[in-house]
């Protein structure tokens, strides 16, 4: 099963790291990529426009936050998720189940899908695979997942099982709702599987057995940058990543620091979101190619320097880092405003020097000295 | 006493209303003018590129605030307000009288000047006539104000007359810092009066020719929209204006609605400041050609209209009313960056059009015009 519009095209290879182009119903966007995350519809503190200005070229939305507010009815009427939040290029959306499985006060699981309370109203809801179909179409992205079990970390070998096997009953029933239900209009959305299976790689690999069996025009690995070490989790990615097909976009979901990007795109990784750019910023950290800077410190004061000195983005050519802390002191939005920009655009220049980088077949080169540099001021996590 | 560089130049008239120009030492701004309030240094969720993509050609800052946080030795360090704030266009900064007599419970006001607490940390400081042009002058703005008293409403006259006795003092004290401190840069800003006298006719001449005596490069009528009536706003300025000079400047401090704008310019007044287009912005309220929109309300919750639909500034040009309703419902930052643009340029546009009118001598018809427009669809105070 692969849509129509949907495709996958690879430019370039530089060891396993990849350089690609995915098409998609509301235009490309080229890989490695790394797609900031508008939660409830925009990236926190963001709007349309400066999204584009960093560069981003796909942006994730939150099932589970745009299923209790606004209502995907909503944003159907609307026009899709694309028209609704004005971003009007590539999005895609979640399957709703890490946020569901992380709050595991609020929700239960069994064989059939996830009973949960909102964290609105305390409301009660059903997700089961055919309803987050249901759901994600409704919102219409152009990229959807498949309804997955994400186990906590660390999960024993049993509860590891026992998500791989929901998981894949899961996809199956999914991939039915989807298949009957875009009849007709297949162009529209492509649906990705997801592989589970924690850090056992046993696990990984019968997850993604049974996913390749159901033929998805792209896989994502789920379940890692959940508490493991940075270690479990690039030997859990080496491993499952032989699994996945060469010839369709590999999503690595939740990741992650600059460091994790250049590992999982060193194993053929195509596709990362994470809000770690703009959460940090509205806590008084920025990313900068000399490592984390905490601009909130006092230490900053009086520093007339910009975020940081080597980035181009408008924010560092106009401000300083002086009157960026100053006005996070007395709470404004601006200094949100400022630092969410100046990340987000820092990891989106990131993406686009590992896709040069890429081309040029000067990844490993470019992922040392990159590293070099920042892990020199690295002063935070 | 007038600076060498600062400038102010009419280019036309049609009845009272004015249309000019100010040259300051940060460059030109066009009057009628509407200054965007950046109390820390920043307009309240925006960046200054959203202030010149609005069209703003001068910004205010607040005295008490930026002397409290972050000093105005830090941002005289930084090169001045324009600099430290990367605006780089005029700027003006108020005396911050406003702000400490309006914390009655924190301050106390003598002949000599006032004593108050800090909203931050309870600290005492001390502003008198002196320390208030020191301060003024670290910060660095092209146009200060001269120490005054405004006096709450209603005052009884003999509060109203001790507060005018009091800004005259102040004034000349401030006036004779102000020429010591700045001999040899006289070019490099410019001093205010501020007119006070409640809604006293026989306060308000005697304040205004008390000041005219000191020659001030520009007026400012003081102690307006603290309460009293639109009628007795309105009677009190046209009273007071007929005693300011016509060839400088006059403003308006901390007016107002769209209707009091209107108003003022169709008495002489060049130049006003308001932070309501982006408070009434972080309330849910944004100002439209059809009047005030509670945009949080449920009523626009599927409205796929721009907030205004004759408004082309890039907000309305991309949101609906439905979108920025929902995240402002989810507090998400990016609705109040929305809508605090929108109103912005609201009031921008206003001026802009406010200006056009009066070089066509057709400013009384675009004051009937956009009132009855106005007026029609207004839901709210």
């Amino acid at each position: 099963m692969s849509s129509g519009l949907f495709k996958f095209e690879l430019q370039s290879r530089d060891g396993a790291a990849r350089r690609g182009t995915v098409t998609t119903p509301h235009g490309q966007f080229q890989t490695p990529a790394f797609m900031p995350v508008g939660t409830s519809g925009a990236v926190k503190a963001m709007t349309a426009e400066d999204l584009e200005g960093c560069g981003a070229e796909i942006m994730l939305g939150n099932t589970y936050h745009l299923y209790l507010r606004p209502g995907e009815k909503l944003i159907k009427d609307l026009g899709g998720l694309a028209e609704f939040n004005g971003w009007h290029k590539p999005t895609l959306t979640d399957s709703g189940g890490f946020q569901v499985f992380s709050m595991q006060d609020l929700s239960t699981v069994d064989d059939d899908g996830a009973m949960f309370k909102s964290h609105h109203d305390g409301s009660s809801h059903h997700f089961y695979p055919e309803k987050v179909m249901q759901i994600q179409l409704d919102i219409g992205a152009d990229i959807i997942m498949s309804f997955d079990q994400c186990v906590p970390y660390p999960a024993d070998k049993a509860l590891a099982a026992t998500g791989v096997m929901r998981t894949f009953d899961w996809a199956k029933r999914g991939l039915i709702y989807f298949n009957d239900a875009t009849a007709g209009r297949e162009d529209e959305v492509a649906l990705f599987g997801i592989v589970q299976g924690s850090v056992y790689e046993e696990l990984r690999k019968i997850s993604a057995e049974q996913l390749l069996d159901l033929d998805f025009p792209g896989y994502a690995v789920g379940g890692l940058a959940v508490g493991e070490s940075k270690k479990e989790m690039e030997e859990t990615l080496a491993y499952t990543m032989q699994f996945l097909p060469e010839d369709r976009p590999r999503y690595l979901m939740g990741v992650g620091y600059p460091e994790d990007l250049l590992m999982a795109v060193s194993n053929g990784i195509d596709m990362f979101d994470c809000v770690l750019p703009t959460r940090n910023a509205r806590t008084g950290m920025v990313f900068t190619s000399e490592g984390p800077l905490v601009f909130r410190n006092a230490e900053v004061a009086d520093d007339s320097r910009p975020l940081d000195p080597e980035c181009d983005c408008r924010v560092c050519r106009r401000y300083s880092r002086a009157y960026i802390r100053h006005l996070y002191n007395q709470r404004e939005i601006t200094s949100l405003v400022l630092a969410s920009y100046h990340s987000t655009y820092f990891f989106q220049n990131l993406m686009r020097r590992i896709r040069d980088s890429i081309v040029e077949n000067n990844f490993d080169k470019f992922r040392k000295e990159f590293l070099a540099k920042y892990r020199r001021g690295e002063g935070e996590r």
